[in-house]
């Protein structure tokens, strides 16, 4: 097993990485000081719950704890309003008080749902993350959370750090292939921003990655999870640093809403926004090899890199204007300088954006 | 001008309290940094937006902000995450972006759902409160900020502390007779809870309160909103000592519920609450007085003490049983145990409650 540690003072916490965690799950929650005297809620999906919610509960009933679960649909429409208002309906019928833990099992539309009922529910509740994703490596480090709103996506939310992060890679071999691609698209972004080495391994382990051997993936987690956290630390609330983990997200966010949240993964649309934000690099004047080395990376993991042909750019364009990272008025974009460094411009034109929409669009 | 200050540490903040200071109300903006390049939004219901709105905006346009505002319907109903996502959608609309602030003009309810607002939006901006009402000289300090769910009151919200409140006395005087004696119930609380000279003030000067001359107004409210941020300083997040401002609340809510909140005012179900209280603390040990005096206060501001008669008891103790002052299935009530002076006890037994709810609703 690894392990590692997301240092924010008194909300800190660790992420354990491993193979076969699930079937010990009780023993971190004694740890934690999770108490056994008041309700857990878990919060899972209808793909997820047949595959790891019996083995979850089982290990925790046994140990004492009582447990109220909480189904909801798959996808990124699940992460509602009206699903929080489910959760809580759930919750307080389960007798949730303020010692209760809400429990995120899932991918990462699951983790931001549970996360913000965990947030709001009695102002805050205690929060634990079992990530079941390769994309909630990313989501369940950092404790954003939130819900999305029809006009833009986690416009809802809030920063709720959870208690611990327990990873059970054997959890990711059900993952259909679409879905692992998608989710080493964050993989690939936390080595675009911070570690070009790592890109470097990512690119040869490529194929062992999109195959799910474990070896090449515990060490991609690992390094992936491990950038997060280092980020995250320095920058909680995303005051300056963090906003380096929106790499691709402007153009991607964009992307997903268009699509109306369905059609595009969030890994997919945000492979796409990383490509854009190279080739805005490259505008800016780095080098023809980081749009070079940004797209072998992705196109290696399988990951789309250009925008269908059928999106309208002015309205991405317009999604854009609406996405949260646009402050006062100017447009704020984070541009890689070279592999592994970004860096973050506050007034990117938005017609140069527009340009390279239409750019991803023609070669596609 | 009277101020306060609430102190806690980076988000400390002054309240002030004067007659007319709407008029000069974008100076206090200015003052306390709040950004003219991104939109504000003023969030008041429909009965005291013809009244007041239009002061504040212009006095806040004239200065160079630009303002949105949003109008909901008056009344405990309005706290609610449909109207939650429709303030979400104004403020997307208007362009709020992450250095924007989110303005409560109004009351409690006002306050409530726009601090939650403010607390969401984009994972928390920048708040200020300008109460209109009594009541809300409680609900506008303490950065408590909710929406109700249909099975119980304010259990979904954040603590997301104001940049100041902006008391307007003037603004009183438009208030209902009812909803002024409402109000004088949380301000005869803070007596209850931490002043007994404050409570002999409250009876000698009920006949001046009620029929709100401004001297005994603005010395009430001063010494009401000075008790409710000392105890905020201690415990802003409710770990210990800030439970005490729930005196006669646990009583108060199940009634609001059970009258589908809207028969009862807050204020009026709390001032039962608070009889409901006084005689636990008797059952305790307390001295008769304890009782009178509380009576003595709360009859003197015009406030019910007795609960209608049919009400169902049981109806009352369930609703009480979802409250989230429940922990680990003890039954947790403050209780005074003289005049100035509160407890909080742990276990009282559910069966002593329901007696006492009982008596309350015989004597009526
Ligand atoms: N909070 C953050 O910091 C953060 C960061 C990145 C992404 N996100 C959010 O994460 C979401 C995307 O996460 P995701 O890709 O995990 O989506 P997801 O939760 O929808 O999971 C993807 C799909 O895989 C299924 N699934 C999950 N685990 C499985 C398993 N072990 N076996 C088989 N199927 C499984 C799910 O049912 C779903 O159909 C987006 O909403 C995005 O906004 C949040
Ligand atoms: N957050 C907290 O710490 C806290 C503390 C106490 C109470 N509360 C909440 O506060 C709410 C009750 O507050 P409230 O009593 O102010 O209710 P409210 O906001 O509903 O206001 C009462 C009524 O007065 C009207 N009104 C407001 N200002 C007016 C004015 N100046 N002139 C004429 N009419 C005016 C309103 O339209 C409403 O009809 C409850 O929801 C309660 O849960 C919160
Ligand atoms: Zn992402
Ligand atoms: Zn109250």
């Amino acid at each position: 097993m690894r392990q590692l540690h997301v240092e924010l003072g008194e909300r800190s916490y660790p992420i354990y990485i491993g193979e076969g965690l699930l079937n010990e799950v009780s023993s971190y929650f004694a740890t934690h000081g999770i108490s056994k005297k008041s309700p857990l809620m878990i919060v899972t999906d209808e793909k997820v719950a047949p595959l790891y919610l019996d083995a979850v509960t089982a290990s925790l009933t046994a140990d004492g704890y009582s447990v109220v679960s909480a189904v909801v649909a798959s996808g990124e429409q699940s992460k509602s309003l009206a699903n929080l208002e489910l959760l809580v309906t759930k919750a307080l019928e389960g007798g949730l008080d303020r010692k209760s833990a809400i429990v995120a099992l899932g991918g990462g539309v699951v983790g931001d749902l549970a996360g913000f009922a965990a947030a709001s529910y009695m102002r805050g509740v205690k929060f634990v993350q079992i990530p079941t994703t390769i994309l909630a490596h990313d989501s369940s480090v950092g404790g954003k959370v939130a819900v999305n709103h029809p006009l833009a996506k986690n416009i809802i939310g809030a920063f709720h750090q959870p208690e611990f992060v327990l990873y059970d890679l054997a959890t990711l071999q059900s993952l259909p292939e679409r879905e692992v691609k998608a989710g080493l698209s964050e993989v690939v972004k936390h080595g675009l921003i911070w570690d070009n080495a790592f890109v470097d391994w990512c690119i040869e382990h490529a194929g062992d990655l999109v195959a799910m051997k474990p070896d090449a993936l515990g060490y991609a987690l690992y390094k992936g999870c491990g950038v997060k956290a280092q980020v995250v630390s320095q920058d909680e609330k995303e005051n300056s640093l963090r906003a380096i983990l929106n790499l691709g997200h402007t153009i991607g966010h964009a992307l997903e809403a268009v699509a109306g949240y369905n059609e595009l993964l969030h890994g997919e649309a945000i492979s796409i926004g990383m490509i854009g934000s190279a080739k805005l690099g490259v505008r800016y004047g780095a080098s023809q090899e980081l749009l070079r080395i940004t797209t072998l990376a992705l196109e290696s993991c399988g990951l789309p890199t250009r925008i269908p042909a059928h999106y309208d750019t002015e309205e991405i364009v317009a999604a854009m204007m609406h996405d949260k990272k646009f402050s006062e008025g100017t447009v704020v974009f984070v541009v890689p300088t070279e592999i592994g460094k970004v860096e973050i411009k506050p007034d990117v034109p938005v017609q140069w954006i527009r340009e390279i929409i239409e750019e991803l669009k023609q070669e596609g």
